[in-house]
């Protein structure tokens, strides 16, 4: 087989979910069908790999310093809603009629792992919440055990601050990922979601 | 959404099997934890679209003018197997002793999608017959409806040539169970069974 082609499937296996199989089916592919294609995607993925940072505000992906959305003066600043990755914040942007702001986590509390408030930017968190415009965060972390007990720290460091924590009303299915649950599902526990005691 | 970010979720579409979804998680698996893979992968598509072209003599996938099997001094140039598609082709190489050469159509007659003789390349496998150093041609095709007409053409070439033209063996897959073989294959193989010695 030609060196650039097993280069080629060898590299797709970097993308989640694709084996070697898998890979040498794009490969073909793109090859037989799809050149035009694949040299967009090659420009694609360099550009992105290169030039997608974080938002220093919300810790989205994002090519500007501040985000779209951190920059909009349309938001409501009052409300700060936390997810742990940008697919989760889509997905509630799609589904639900929230136009406030958004922090994102990149993750969830798990000390095994390494990973600590500080890896979530809780810091930065706690600076944006210690600027006073914030009254409500809404806490929409995964209903798992881990996206709980994150929710947990997250609404001690609000009530800290004088802010009122809240999460999406349970109707959420127990051990399922927000990214995959049905739009009607997720705007309702969104819509009646209720303070944290 | 970042644009890049947007855009790159558009182009990781032209992959086969991947939507929007998978898409998505795709772009946010390589940004957040695969950007080097990323790069690496954006090098290789490019550096594949742009070089790798047909073999003059087998049709394959290389980026040089005859790939190294087509090259090679080892292999049997009495013996020609066509296949439809280089997957085909790996399959073989892989899985069976052959050492002969390969042509391949890079697809199968199918009048109705505009895929004649011309676009399979048939004229080059003349010119390949007819240069007299193959005896054999074992014509590989899929055992679907279009593989077979695709076959019985090929066959007639093969005698216009002077070359004896063979296929694989249909029957029971080994490892199988009889119950679960579809009635197409049982039919064939109990009508063409042979004495057990």
């Amino acid at each position: 087989m030609s060196a650039l082609l097993e280069q080629l499937i060898d590299a797709l296996r970097v993308l989640p979910g694709v084996g070697q199989k898998s890979a040498q089916r794009m490969a073909y592919h793109v090859l037989e069908r799809g050149r035009e294609g694949g040299a967009r995607l090659a420009t694609a993925l360099a550009e992105a790999v290169e030039k997608i940072g974080h938002c220093q505000r919300c810790r989205d992906f994002s090519e500007t310093p501040v985000c779209p959305t951190c920059s909009s003066a349309a938001r409501d600043a009052q409300t700060l809603c936390v997810v742990e990755t940008p697919a989760d914040r889509l997905a509630i942007e799609q589904a639900t009629g929230y136009r406030g702001f958004y922090f994102l986590l990149q993750g969830r509390l798990s000390p095994l792992d390494g990973i600590g408030p500080h890896e979530l930017g809780l810091d930065l968190l706690g600076t944006r919440l210690a600027e006073g415009e914030v009254r409500e965060l809404i806490i929409a972390t995964n209903p798992t055990v881990e996206g709980e007990a994150t929710a947990h720290y997250l609404a001690q460091i609000a009530r800290q601050h004088a802010v009122r924590p809240s999460r999406p009303a349970h109707g959420l299915p127990l051990g399922g990922e927000l990214e995959y649950v049905d739009r009607g599902t997720l705007s309702h526990a969104f819509g009646s979601r209720s303070e944290v005691s």
